[in-house]
């Protein structure tokens, strides 16, 4: 993208940070580095001041392709990891912080890697840290068109995946070939990355969070395909179900309810509707039908750089460093249908991504 | 593995909690909770005593699945993050503790899980947290038979996805084709799961973290393969060059010495070295022939359960939450070769996993 749509999110940033009372932040979440550079990789930071001015620390092996690929005003590169904190000081110095609040990712780091961020090495000792979790959230909270695009082409990319993996379902080949087959087939058409591939069958379709084993398929097993695939940036959730051979009546009967109550959710999506109101509907139609004690967790959450993301489900987002999210805009990018139906013996989930619109527009 | 196994992990794991001064520790990091229970998952925690009492929660969804697969005194099923706070409460009331002090996995933890594990509502106010990284670090630092046996397997798995990535490197075809290729055929040859696999050509082998993306292989570059299946819960750690064509003298060169340093490194490899030594070894071969700026950290890492763990170099132990680590004991298993050879237009980096023995014993 054009170097002025960050400059656009650099400058919705500097605002939030503002309000906030944050003078700077030091990121290292790629997926926030990737929101505001262009680029996003482990082992380095991005450092952006209350007025915009964005420096990157990057292993020295990496200057020149992230030269290529990011959007910056200072580049510099370390060794090892005393290098690092040393240029982050080093970047204190030079913006002139002496004093003040400094935004750090606490729902992403762990004591060890705050401990190097908040050592007297890496920051002046006036500045004290504060969480930036939600600034960042908020920041990515609507997505752009171009964003909006990777999702689409993510999705498609989605789609590819799922029809390999329905095809790969057969009599004794196992989860883990159903998922080399989608994931085969995505990045054959675009996809580099995934966040968890989830196959799961016969039994283990009724686990919260089934990733694939080396359990073969048996006759009338059903099976659940849930993909992730990661295409310019930017994910899509997708979860389908598959059946070896016929599905029993009542797990069509469950299947069809399931599909139907994530219809009539996906058409609620638009601006205006909060979280908890679409929660009510794909949980109440599923509960009307008797499984109330069938459902787990919530069938909602957001998707865009990461396959889950802000808003959060009003219920966990405080477990993620976040409050529970406003009423829905237009533009956020919602899945639908996580919760999932899941009876003992085995469960169905369906899921699709969604951008919320005035009418609700599924992608 | 028979529970006799998890038995004698969790005797050890008991006299390392008296020396630490921890009357329970509560887990949630799946590679520590797979180590004493047989299963790790998301969503999940294992909760042990000092007396060697071990009690689980899971999602309510999947208990069947972890009765089949896990060793426990105690299950519960929960059905959201209030759900496991309160079953945490249970387990402390249940094993009578209301004093003492709880371990919890600080280098895995960022703040709001670790808000949630340290919640008035999750343990009694008598018991305050402490890190219990180093002795779960310290618990799976030598490794047994079985454990080296699901490594070997790993290998041979690895040595099968490297040979369809290689001969997936053709002019033309994208970093995540050749990535694809390598864990297709690793999935068909029984991996479950794959630690990041970097596929990285051309100026990008540069790159000290080199994830594949759509970059078309060209005539004449290098294509550097460093792959990671995961195969009964253990992970191995290769990594190849390979090039478009035939490779300039200088990166033919480059790469033979850089297989001659790793080679030398690999002959030292037994009980009773310090692994500064062997950083010293491998570095001091590139060094020797003129590379001392063409290197990037440290050569040599602990794998296991993760592909990255105890023993970590003695640089960045710290940063990890560890201490330097002791001289090498037998059937400690590390991963030789990680510094890499970056010249700047191009890099190799040849990796092997190698089981330390009385002399030394590659994988």
């Amino acid at each position: 993208m054009a170097n002025d749509f960050y400059q656009e999110r650099i400058r919705r940033c500097c605002r939030l940070m503002e309000t906030a009372g944050l003078d700077v932040m030091v990121l290292t979440k790629p997926a926030n580095m990737f929101y505001l550079t262009g680029d996003g990789r482990l082992c380095a930071y991005a450092m952006i001041t209350r007025e915009g001015e964005l420096a990157l620390g990057v292993p020295s092996t990496d200057l020149e392709d992230v030269r290529r690929l990011a959007h910056f005003d200072h580049l510099t590169g370390f060794e090892d990891e005393v290098g690092m904190i040393h240029s982050i000081a080093h970047y204190f110095e030079r913006f002139g912080i002496r004093q003040g609040v400094v935004g750090l990712e606490y729902a992403f780091l762990p004591q060890p890697r705050m401990g190097m961020l908040t050592h007297p090495h890496a920051k002046p000792e006036g500045v004290v840290a504060k969480d930036c979790t939600p600034i960042m959230s908020e920041l990515r909270l609507v997505k752009y068109e171009g964003e909006i695009e990777a999702m689409k082409k993510a999705a498609q990319v989605a789609v590819q995946g799922m029809e390999a993996a329905l095809e790969a379902v057969t009599y004794g080949v196992t989860e883990s070939q159903v998922v080399a087959a989608a994931e085969y087939a995505m990045r054959l058409n675009g996809a580099v990355d995934f966040y968890r591939s989830y196959v799961s069958s016969g039994p283990r379709t009724n686990v919260a969070h089934g990733l694939p084993t080396l359990r073969k398929l048996q006759e009338g097993d059903l099976v659940m395909i849930d993909i992730h695939p990661v295409v310019d940036g930017y994910s899509a959730d997708m979860c389908r179900m598959a059946c070896v051979g016929t599905p029993a009546s009542e797990q069509q009967a469950a299947h069809d309810l399931y599909v139907e109550a994530l219809e009539a959710t996906i058409a609620k999506a638009g601006a205006g509707v909060e979280m908890t109101e679409l929660e009510r509907t794909m949980h109440g139609a599923l509960e009307a039908a008797g499984h109330k004690d069938h459902i787990f967790g919530p069938p909602i959450h957001g998707i865009g750089i990461e396959f889950e993301e802000s808003p959060l489900p009003p219920g966990h987002a405080f477990f993620h460093g976040e409050a529970a999210p406003p009423p829905l805009d237009a533009n956020v990018v919602i899945a639908i249908g996580n919760c999932g139906l899941y009876t003992g013996p085995w469960g169905v989930r369906v899921e699709d991504t969604v951008v919320v619109g005035p009418t609700g527009q599924s992608s």
